[in-house]
């Protein structure tokens, strides 16, 4: 969830392991190929978001400004996720609006209609009606279910001393997402860049169809009262730089001051679009770059802290080449 | 530090405390006026910026962006506070700019060429410089100076079981200000807003002259790393939506993307700025609100989180009416 995507380090220029007393972004640059985890193209939401007006009108139009989404791997709230992706492949989204910038807060996206029965975009059918326990997975009795991520299974989950956790338990990782984890009860936390599922106050859990991204403060409040789909992974800056609406909640007021979608793919439908991948939490990089990350040791700093929160430690993230262009030698015949 | 200031409920409102299950919000605007402290003029600070670029340029320019932020008071970080009134006072950041916005970090002014001695502007003559034990108050054996944020004298610092602290072994707040404590050491916490002091790498601490806020995740281990002096009261979206910047740390590549200060002066020197006033964090008032906030009970909400993170509790600002609005009675006569 790096703000800004580097290219991989490659396989000819990687020195090594990063030395002892290494900033975590020299251990992130240093991290070998196999601590890289690639994330599926259909795991991938892409959002392109009509381009800021020109200054000059006659000059071609700037090209739309993207926000790349990793909807978040199972077991994790996948229900929501299936909605998504019929959304997304029915092209639902296409024409729907940024809705709301709520400083410190969240910026949602949907249908400006949707509260108008006359006017609203019907749902494609089959989504599915989702239930407020599945905001939360491997809930008390039932870790068979979830024995991938039960605390006390053998498990993928990454924690360290050093994490800790005003809101549960334990925080750490699962499949290089932060969780919060009380007894047998694991739950994707909200952190700056989580995706989530607006909804009506309960017993209504959203379709998917309404979505924000948290552009502040980790609203860990929000942890289990509604559903975490996915994060930002590149683009955010398109959100989170919006003007802020002027209406309660940070509701636009006039439709002029929404921003427009136009178009709203699985990874997996979009041509252009790059390979991504993330840090594994359960490689060696990844605990050392927390490490780092809780103990800055950089020049900047005199006095580490010694401790970090999860919302703290933002996922590597980066692009990786195409393999057609990385394989295919062009050009030079 | 509420994005959005409101006005006073106004002794004729007031319809006493708020009931028992009251939102954070009811409870803030049932709180008696005794619970709130004025911020002294003195110790505001105020920012307008240039006006963004109208659509018409033949219609008026739109009013300044305007900025108000609250210096940390005492007995924190004083040094370096005294010399931010001082460089104020003697008008030097007119014409100084916005140099960076960092996604999930920081915006940061200054004078653009500080870099270059030939173009750098003077600072004013008797600015204090700082050492790097100042970032902290109340060290061990030092109660005695500071015996009124010392944790276990008669002291005004506030905090609950509710309130965790990933970074300290307490959180809590002092002169409605958050503060992280260990021993008999306190300093004040960078959170959403917080206002900061940039500086080179050690042992320069920064003179004041080049100022940062936060517009992301609290940056916890920047604390006890660098001086802490105000925050955002009103007006961030006038820093936390600006263009981030495309260069390294999010710095403004051109002169042409950075916005300009019209001015920073005191609120002492601004004949319109209206009163501040916070919720004072030993009122009754505020314990409940922090309590409301970590029990969350609103309709929304199915599953309270039973704790919060001292930067998930902004302070309530709100704007008073000025006296003399209020008691003259002006146009009935």
């Amino acid at each position: 969830m790096s703000g800004k995507a580097t290219k991989p380090p490659g396989a000819a220029k990687a020195a090594g392991p990063a030395p002892v007393g290494a900033s975590p972004s020299e251990i992130v640059a240093a991290a070998p190929a196999g601590d890289w985890a690639t994330i599926p193209p259909d795991s991938l939401l892409v959002m392109d978001l009509a381009p800021r007006a020109g200054e000059d009108p006659l000059a071609p139009p700037p090209p739309p400004r993207r926000v790349v989404i990793q909807l978040v791997p199972p077991p994790f709230t996948q229900g929501w996720v299936n909605n998504i992706r019929l959304l997304a492949a029915s092209h639902w989204w296409d024409g729907a609006a940024i809705v709301r910038a709520q400083d410190n807060y969240v910026v949602q996206w949907g249908d400006p209609e949707a509260e108008n029965p006359a006017l609203a975009r019907p749902l494609p059918a089959g989504l599915q009606k989702m239930a407020e326990e599945d905001y939360v997975a491997g809930a008390p009795g039932d870790c068979g279910r979830y024995a991938e991520v039960c605390p006390d299974a053998a498990l993928r989950f990454f924690t360290s001393a050093e994490i800790h956790d005003s809101y549960a338990d334990h925080a750490g990782f699962v499949s290089g997402w932060p969780v919060a984890v009380e007894g047998r009860r694991i739950w994707p936390v909200h952190c700056y860049g989580t995706v989530g599922v607006g909804r009506d106050v309960a017993p209504d859990t959203g379709t998917g169809a309404e979505l924000y991204a948290v552009i502040g403060q980790a609203p860990r409040q929000l942890d289990r009262n509604i559903a975490v789909v996915g994060r930002v992974i590149e683009g955010i800056e398109n959100l989170s730089a919006l003007p802020r609406g002027t209406g309660d909640l940070g509701f636009y007021l006039t439709p002029g001051e929404r921003t427009g979608i136009l178009s709203i793919r699985l990874g997996s439908e979009v041509p252009d679009l790059p390979g991504y991948a993330y840090l594994s939490s359960v490689s060696d990089s990844f605990k050392r770059y927390v490490h780092a990350r809780a103990n800055r040791r950089d020049a900047f700093y005199i006095q580490p802290a010694g401790a970090i929160d999860v919302c703290n430690v933002p996922v590597p993230v980066r692009r990786i080449e195409p393999p057609a262009e990385a394989e295919k030698p062009r050009k030079r015949r």
